[in-house]
């Protein structure tokens, strides 16, 4: 990359518009005010939790570009992907919009790889506007990564509930909003972790290693960010990845701040917070873009979504489950400047 | 995009090294001599299918670095996807390299995905050096797509048979090689096919789609091209693809070449050829790489991998077939020129 594993964008791509859809439970805590569109009814209406999420996701993305003052045929790229198997929720997102359509994968830090390709294609001149979105299904989830919801299996106290919900962002040449400045391509760390339960002590690693190689790659000081947003360590991830990083001598214990963390009113029972694609898509296309917009003291995010990079057949093979964390900076300039 | 769907690359990002593994089964057709590693157990020395797979991506991937003339830290970007659910083939490959990494899935049409991002990436001066690499294996597909193997299940006619290997490309800016001109990002179509044994159909909708869109966007002739190389459409979908083509005013009967129609010797029981993300990806990055490379009457292709967008789910849910296909103009200068 231009240095380390981190890339610069030029020519400031903008993020000029977002939106959320997020489920009852989600739209009950701190978002709910700032999501576009709270669910009364996790099903959407539909027959099918795959279905569900595919409509969040088809919304969100459908808002986001009107929310853009763009007509659907003006967007270049949709870059999305989510946590299904063979991502057909983007999959089929796509096949309804008719976008030129680029599928990723990257678990839980999809919505940042989005914004990081999304952003070299329109910094680069590929594309004019591109579409970033993902999203997560709390029953959907269940079903295939875990047990039927009605075998009513018991949680462990490690656990993280996914969050039901999507977001979406538009990155355009041209017009307002907060832009990107740079971002880092996260590797793949293995600390060990083997317990299916534990996502954040399974991606704390990959988050810590991509924080401090960014840091590294662009010569800032942790504080140079108002905040480093985490993606879906939850509670216990949240403490790991703030002492790993510590350890090598940086401290991001005041400006870090986890959307697993804060996702869900406390009394819920969902343990160490939000997980899942739509947890930190939800969180920063809603709580923190509204941030970045009125520009207040938030001005400088570090968005550093993680992800668990299993499967039911890697884990049943005994195998580990490493993580992986991409970055993005996400800035607006200070009062008074352009 | 630049123009329609279509990127142009000004930078000549250039396909500098390949390195390909593939199964013995593969090994055995017309590609056995281009292949680097034809195997002689499809298992690779490893207990379970998937580690067979992964361990051939590896293989694959660390021996075009090397082939590059490359040190693995000199790589900037690794982007991979499989077919396996969440990618995990990529993923623990991945994690064995040590690459920051881009997950990316497109079922089968990876490597063109893969190629298309890479161009960019290189040619846009974010990365130096890309590998792009993807696989697959008949086994492990089996497994997870259809029947164990145990059982026995007869294959209906319009079958196609997931290839075992692995393929591996180096994007680079600088040194020598085939170059990427331009390229097209596809749209997600489907024409209603519900029947998980026939690809071919279902995929060559999204084919025509993007060789059309390439040839109105670019202003070329489908002549153009010495070959427009698709992905794993098989014996079927080829006949399907040019047809669709036809109809709509453009002729590929001369130059149309299908990977999946080309892999196999044709004695073998696997109905209507080549499919898998390692069916293109071993075509290209063997046979067709070293024409390329040589200079022969093969100097222009349009490489058009396809993918079946679907899951055991959304089968199983009553979806139909929707297929996306990416093309990737790879061209070398006429003798005499630089």
């Amino acid at each position: 990359m231009q240095q380390g594993h981190t890339v610069f964008f030029k020519n400031r791509p903008k993020i000029i518009a977002t939106a959320t859809v997020a489920g009852p439970k989600e739209s009950a805590g701190i978002l709910g005010d700032y999501v576009d569109y709270p669910l009364q009814d996790d099903m959407f209406g539909e027959c099918t939790f795959e279905r569900a999420e595919r409509k969040m996701l088809l919304w969100a993305l459908e808002r986001s570009i009107a929310k853009a003052h763009l007509r659907q045929n003006e967007i270049d790229v949709m870059l999305s992907g989510d946590l299904l198997n063979q991502i057909i929720s983007a999959s089929f997102t796509a096949r309804e919009t008719g976008l030129p359509f680029l599928g990723i994968y990257s678990a839980c830090s999809t919505m940042s790889e989005g914004l990081l390709l999304g952003g070299m294609l329109v910094d680069g001149g590929y594309a004019q506007n591109v579409v970033a979105a993902t999203g997560s299904h709390f029953s959907s989830a269940e079903r295939q990564y875990r047990f039927p919801l009605e075998l009513g299996n018991t949680r462990p106290p490690q656990s993280q509930w996914t969050v039901t919900g999507a977001g979406s962002a538009v990155i355009s040449k041209t017009g307002e909003g907060p832009y990107l400045t740079c971002g880092t391509v996260g590797r793949v760390i293995d600390y060990g972790v083997s317990d299916v339960n534990n996502m954040g002590a399974a991606m704390a690693p990959a988050a810590a290693d991509t924080i401090l190689t960014h840091l590294k790659d662009t010569g800032r000081e942790a504080s140079y960010y108002d905040l480093i947003l985490t993606g879906d360590l939850g509670a216990l991830g949240s403490r790991i990845v703030k002492d790993l990083v510590w350890e090598k001598g940086e401290d991001i214990f005041e400006n870090h701040v986890d959307c697993g963390e804060i996702v869900y009113k406390v009394i819920e029972d969902e343990f160490q917070g939000g997980s899942g694609a739509g947890c930190s898509a939800v969180v920063l296309n809603s709580y923190i873009y509204d941030k970045l917009r009125r520009g207040g003291s938030i001005r400088k995010v570090l968005f550093v979504a993680t992800g668990a990079l299993l499967s039911t057949v890697s884990s049943g093979q005994g195998e580990t489950i490493p993580g992986v964390a991409h970055a993005v900076a996400i800035e607006r300039c200070a009062e008074g400047q352009i």
